[in-house]
């Protein structure tokens, strides 16, 4: 649940992070937007994509943090008190699902659409993994609206159901066309994967926190502050990382435009930028 | 502490400074956005990270005005008496720290990607100076927002420990790379790290000035005066200086480049635009 009462300590807490996020995500994408024409064409899809995630989170988190800040209200002067839910003004959750909804079938677009996958592969890949990120997503939101503890311990189990549906597809079913991609790569979209798995499972903690009874504000302000962190891990870090993977496929591609771009071609440029 | 009463000079001062930080950070990124096609690729990841770096500052400066605005109030017509804090409202120092755990680390990637270093050095270099940047801006968060002078100081020395240590790594370890840098560059790197250590410098006056016991009021926006000048020399006058290298090298490497941008190849062309 909400909590009625913030410390002026939990206020900022909660407001800086929503606030970095912003950043994170705006500039992330405006870094990805400049370096687009740094890669060759066939991989500006995903890194097109990967643009278009950021640009969504930037934009659901500027509502989230107006959001936030009409909800709550000091009466103090210098915020030296506390804060206490405004009238009239409800902290609303569901913006991070409409968030989610559309980027996190993206970030399965984005990695798929890096490996340059055969055609029918991609699409074969594609249809079962985008279904499942939406059902996932839409199975989490009746638990995170309800007040009550066994509901959402319930949609909390049904949507791991899709989750490891989408694991089974990564690690399986694409694990056997990695061995048709260059040896750089292979590691980097082996880590990526796994990058996937560890930011996609601060969700479920940050879920569940509230399941924990820590006591009401601090559950809350650390359910707020974990799922900022993992919306900048799955979303810019992730970003970032597919983009570097990008410029590796590039100058692997055509060591012209390697050697146009700087790099040393014996090495391969991974991350190190 | 943040002053409960400031008179109408202090305020309108505080309200110039970081209005101009802005203009500033802004305009140093559009101009950088359109001058990144007149250098080398090789050196457009220092300027799209010097892009980065400004449009960061830019949103947290904005950030920064709005809280300072909401956070005080004037009772008297025409503004010709004094501002006191204002109910419900507090102004926000965490933006700055927040600012600078992300732009702190990335001015030293600027720096040492504008090097075109092997990239084995590069990256050698950059896992020693980034944690250090990040854990020099931690470090001195906890005696930013402590009201007790002790601790300020406390925390202002751990800090100056990575700081010290990043000033090891620039002018020891990278001083043995300068040598294979061109002679036109070589002078401007090295004015350039005098430049970061220079505006670099003025942070730890800012943070230190509470402890001088001026009067809370003029040490307070003396602080804010020497961050917002600190944050324009070490981010767009920096970032204007790395730009002015990357040209210089552009036309070293490549003297075609040069005659279609018009320098005179006979003599170096630094920082003259």
């Amino acid at each position: 649940m909400i909590p009625n009462i913030l410390s002026n300590g939990q206020y900022n807490t909660v407001y800086n992070f929503l606030s970095l996020v912003i950043a994170a995500q705006l500039f992330t994408a405006l870094f990805m937007l400049i370096g687009l024409p740094r890669i060759l064409p066939r991989y500006r899809q995903a890194i097109t994509v990967a643009i278009i995630v950021c640009g969504i989170a930037a934009y659901h988190y500027f509502r989230i943090f107006d959001s936030f800040k009409a909800a709550y209200v000091t009466k103090s002067v210098g915020g030296t008190g506390s804060y206490s839910q405004a009238v009239g003004a409800q902290f609303n959750e569901g913006y991070r699902y409409v968030d989610w909804l559309l980027t996190v079938p993206l970030l399965l677009v984005e990695l798929i659409a890096v490996l340059a996958l055969a055609r029918s592969l991609q699409r074969r890949l594609l249809v079962r993994l985008v279904p499942a990120a939406a059902l996932m997503i839409a199975l989490g939101y009746p638990g995170e609206i309800s007040g009550d503890n066994g509901l959402r311990g319930l949609f909390g189990l049904l949507s791991t159901i899709p989750f490891a549906y989408i694991l089974f597809v990564l690690f399986v079913q694409l694990g056997r066309s990695l061995d048709k991609q260059p040896t750089a790569v292979r590691g980097t979209v082996s880590r990526l994967r796994f990058l996937l798995l560890l930011s996609w499972g601060v969700y479920p903690i940050a879920y569940l926190l509230p399941l924990l009874n820590i006591g009401g504000a601090d559950a809350w302000v650390g359910k707020q502050i974990g799922y900022s962190v993992a919306d900048i891990v799955a979303k810019a870090v992730y970003g970032l990382i597919i983009y570097g993977v990008a410029r590796t496929k590039s100058f692997d591609d055509d060591p012209k435009f390697a050697l146009a771009e700087g790099a040393e071609t014996d090495e391969p440029f991974v991350l190190a930028h």
